[in-house]
Order: C-alpha cells, then structure tokens, then sequence
C-alpha cells in the first residue's frame, strides 16, 4: 500500500507495513511510524471523474432510473481532502450527504482505452466521499454545485495495487460515528472498471494521478457537524474524516 | 493585452502590440512578429467553470427556463486549447455545437469573495468557446460528457485587462466560415460578472489562472468538419478555430 504523508516540511510518497511508513524517492528507505505523520490525499488529481447511479439499490432510493451508458460528472481539485481532514458543512446547505465509493487511481496518461487494456493504465484503488449537498442537487438540475463546495472529495488513505486489492469483489460500507450505514460489495457496480476506463477515455484524456469515483451503492443519508464518517473497503482501508 | 506564447522550445507571456510581441519575465524584452510565435492558451486553469443559461434568449432556443441562481457545471484542463488550436469532432457525436462566451480569468488564489470585491480577484477577461456535443447534452441529463470531450475549451487569444476592456458592455459575436451566428453584448448578461465571482467563491476556492466562462447569447448553431468558428469580442479580439 503506497500513501502521500507530511513529515516537518516534507512531503513524500511511503510504503504502508501496518503502522510503519518507509519513505520512497528522495528521502527513499527513510522509515516512520505512522503516528508520526500527517497522511496526505494520495494523489493531487487533475481532475476528479464521478459516476452516478452505478448501484441498482442507490439510484432507487432516489427515485431516479438507471441508464444504459454511464453518467458522469466532476468534482474541482479543490474540493480534496485527505484521510483526517475536515469536511466543512457550508452554511448555505441543508443537507450534506455521505456517499462510500471506490475510487480508481489513474496510473499514465491515456485515452481512447478499451475495456481489455483498462488495467494498464490503473495505479490502483482507494477509498471515496462523493460529499454531496443533496439540497442542491435536487434544486439544480445539474450535479456540479452540489459536488463541489471545498472539502467535499475525500480520498485515501492509500492507494492498493493490484497485487493487494481485487476490485471486482471487495466489501464496501461506510459508518457514521461507528454505526453501519451503508454495507454493500463492489460486485454490484452496474458498469464494472473496464467500462468505465473505456467511456470515460472515450471522451478525455486522463492523466497520471487523476481520481474515478465509480458510484456509490443504497444506504446514503445525512452528515450533521460534529460527525465522524468512515467508508471502508475491504483490502484499501478506513478513510475518516470528522465534519466541523 | 497579454497572451502566452511558444517559441521553437521556449514558452513565455507576452506584451502584445498589434502585431508585435514583447516577452515577459526570464526572457523580458525580448521582441517577436506574432506570425512567428504559436499562441497558447493565455493560462493553465486547475478548473473551468462555466455557466448555464446566462442570457434570456439562449435559454429561451433551448426551451429552459432561467433560473433564480447561476447553473454551473465544468470542463476538464484536458479540454483546453488555445487560438488556431483545432477541435476534433468526436466520433461518438452526431451534433456539435459552438456557444461565443466571455470569460474571466482569476488572477489569484481566494474564496469567499463578495461581489463588491470581485474585480480584485479578476486578472482580465478573454474569449471562450464553449463547444457542445448537443445530442449528449439532451440525452445526459448531466452536462458533463456533452461539454468534456478532449478540445471542447478553446480560449483566447489573449487577456485584456481592467484597463484595457469594461467587460459591463461590449459587443459578442461568433462566425462560422465568415457567416456571422451570434450578436449580443455582455450587457445582456442575467447574471453580471460580481455575482458570478460571490456565487461560485462562496461554493469553492478559485486559483490563479482558473477559467470561469459567463455564458452564451442566442444563436448557438451546428458546426461541421472543415468549419472555422470565431468568437469575437470587442476590446480582446477574435479566437478561431478549425474543426477537424
């Protein structure tokens, strides 16, 4: 499991062993304890792709259909956040939601990749908040304003390979200070990671380090400030964040 | 007017003057003939934010209805190209549409920022094309894919700044092959461009450099392989660009 941290001054990319973090690159062989740094959002995307409505059971809970190609939307880097960092409630919202997702890392710039070559061009994976104003996003007709207030992208706390982590059957489930909200398994994804590396290349290149958040499965529902969320992947990890 | 330049390796801003063009920074006083240099996009946004619907008769060809707030959706950084950069007419589409758009370009890192403030942030203003696969726009729902694809956000050809352009009142025209399409004048913004910068600040944090497009006059139209579309705005000039 690789992760970005902060040490002092110095940012760097680390190897995960349980709670011990050797340094790669400049610092490389270096080694911490995990206590000892701040954990960095793993990536610093160009642009984060999300997909909506990629679980049966979500899009009916919110009355909406699912289609027959994906739907996406995106997400402004500005809105990320690492493991720890705080999601800030706007004032102007009414409802701020949690939505548990597994998010793909982009390993190289790329486009126009079929769905047979889509593992090339993976890093790995990590754990994804689509913090969602759900207030805006019913009055809005477009998704963009409800996606995007600053901390509303969530992601870490590593990147796993694909050595470490099987996409296509991983236990997802989020947790709202402790208590289980959402508890699903990423084999229910509609349109699975080869197809979507195919459409979404399709449209736009991609680059190393960009973010796809591949959908979120039923169970969403409100953050209050004061909250503490998780969204755990079963071979990634626990990303928490606390809500101020 | 400031624009952003490539010389055999070597990539500057710019002084223009006519037709001259004096470098800026490591290379100051430098001086080119416009025809020798190739013109870039005037920046690097992090992010592209564009509005919907943000004059009375474009909404009313679409048959939307405006909106008591700004609708606001984005395209990548992948999207960008700069004056005489070509548009690739994506196979996928079967309708592509130019909308003649005035943008604003942030001139440093802020949020939060009132709409009394505005102009403090604003590092000048220049032309932007917001190019539409229309089809994907019906069928989506969401705008994202329709406006994403790769070479769907030229902009330029260059910065006019404060002193230069009262973005408050000038004329707004697009061409396709010489034929004028659109006519208006940034006057008939719904949304003026103070309110925009309160309302997309209050949302997220701005970057210098970030594009922030106000919207598009009647007139939006279909453009076809072989086309050159022209969005020309008094007091900056006139972008163009071949479809291919």
């Amino acid at each position: 499991m690789i992760g970005r941290f902060k040490h002092c001054d110095d940012t760097f990319y680390g190897e995960v062993n349980g709670t011990r973090v050797t340094a790669k690159g400049d610092c490389g062989g270096k080694a911490f304890e995990l206590s000892e740094l701040e954990v960095l959002p793993p990536t610093k995307p160009s642009k984060i792709i999300c997909v909506g409505l990629n679980y049966h059971d979500h899009a009916k809970e919110l009355n909406m259909e699912t289609l027959n190609e994906p739907v996406i939307f995106m997400k402004p880097p500005s809105a990320v956040i690492g493991h720890g960092g705080k999601i800030i409630y706007p004032k102007a919202s009414q409802q701020v939601d949690y939505e548990a997702e597994l998010a793909v890392v982009i390993g190289k710039r790329c486009r126009n990749i079929t769905a047979d070559r889509a593992y090339d061009v993976i890093a790995g994976y990590t754990c994804f908040n689509d913090v969602t104003a759900r207030d805006f996003q019913r009055q809005d007709g477009q998704w963009t304003r409800a996606k995007s207030f600053d901390t509303f992208a969530p992601f870490g706390p590593y990147i796993a390979s694909h050595e470490e982590f099987n996409p296509g059957n991983a236990s997802i489930k989020s947790r709202v200070n402790g208590e289980l909200r959402q508890d699903s398994n990423t084999s229910n994804l509609i349109f699975d990671i080869p197809t979507l590396i195919e459409f979404i290349s399709g449209i736009m290149t991609l680059e190393l380090g960009d973010i796809i958040a591949t959908g979120t499965p039923a169970g969403v529902g409100e953050l209050h400030r004061g909250d503490v969320v998780e969204v755990e992947i079963e071979g990634i990890g626990i990303l928490r964040n606390e809500v101020v």
